[in-house]
């Protein structure tokens, strides 16, 4: 099944990282992959435009069927793959809420968090102002705190909806990179334990991102957050 | 079952419209409901917080199990009703995974078109530029003309994935809204096409924006799109 699997992929990308952890929890090892560089712009090759009109990475197949929204992806990928690998949408109807709760809200996460460590991508030079600045710093820090209340709720090593499931493979990503751009483990304690109870946890060690083994801490964009 | 859930909700709101849409079609009418006023700020009141700690419309409960991301909702409603009503996610493979692609593109679409419309409320006075607006149109531009070319695509009387799903759900309401805000039908005949098949669909008409009915247009905001 795996072998008519196509990802094409950029490294340190949340949406890759997710479709790449569910692939690891659904035992679809094999299938075929490439890894592209954003900073060469191999992302708007007709290699990738083929698959994602978008030009945006992930690029996924699976044989003909093209599911490039990476939480689509995962949710695809789960649905077909039901009784293989682990299962990652809880049937309790609590832990389901919560799962597709938390598993969007993982969306404006990311979103929060580019705002501040992108900056300077997202508003091009004579466009850029501190006070923009300074409320995307805000919203993220209210954003963080918010994920902070979440995890102080869970049971011990317990994880965001019960059980492992698409709500961590969507928000993990995402607090890693926190951390790899320099979050405070001081003053994000509940994140800085998730992110410890997951980072060696099979699927996550084997699609972890290979330039951050080089690097561990990227910059420290987000050291005063 | 509908009795033991309440929706807290916001006229013209896409999120909350895709929700309404939702529990149409998988037969929960009955369930309590709650209009509040974006204007008068009634989506930071206390009723909302308690549901919803972001302070967001919809805030939505089913018993204790709270779940206000919409889209996440819609899956949730899906998957604990799936016998009831008509069916939102196709079991056929390319079906799903064209649903699930779909269902998640329309959160960009909604995300375009919030930057065109409500620039003023994005931007706010000394951070706007002349530069930002014209960039913000030419990406709308870009992404009406790749839903022109979805729907192009579509089997003649088709929905956005064969059968009317949860793609439909999420994306119709942002298709809804930009007409209202004086999309040209002329520019984007599949759009107004699509638009036309979908207005009178039970689940829709019934939770048609009810100040839309008064105003029919509300801006021309995007007449030159």
């Amino acid at each position: 099944m795996a072998k008519s699997m196509t990802l094409l992929w950029g490294a340190g990308s949340s949406p890759c990282w997710r479709v790449m952890i569910t692939l690891e929890e659904k035992k679809l090892q094999g299938y075929k992959h490439k890894l592209l560089s954003f900073e060469k712009e191999e992302h708007k090759s007709q290699e990738v435009l083929e698959i994602n009109p978008r030009g945006q990475l992930p690029a996924f197949k699976h044989g003909d069927n093209i599911i490039n929204e990476s939480t689509g992806a995962c949710l695809y990928l789960e649905n077909q793959f039901k009784s293989q690998g682990n299962k990652l949408i809880p049937d309790n109807p609590a832990a389901q809420a919560l799962m597709y709760q938390r598993m969007m809200e993982g969306l404006t996460l990311i979103e929060k968090l580019n705002l501040v460590v992108f900056y300077d991508l997202v508003a091009p030079e004579g466009e850029r102002h501190d006070s923009a600045e300074k409320r995307n710093k805000e919203n993220l820090v209210a954003e963080l705190q918010l994920w902070e209340s979440y995890l102080g709720n869970v049971a011990a090593g317990s994880y965001l909806a019960g059980a492992f499931s698409l709500a961590d493979v969507v928000v993990f990503p995402n607090i890693a990179y926190a951390f790899h751009y320099g979050l405070s483990a001081e003053r994000y304690p509940k994140m800085a334990k998730y992110y410890s109870l997951l980072k060696d946890r099979p699927s996550i060690k084997t699609t972890w991102p290979p330039q951050w083994y080089q690097i561990a801490q990227r910059s420290e964009a987000l050291k005063d957050i």
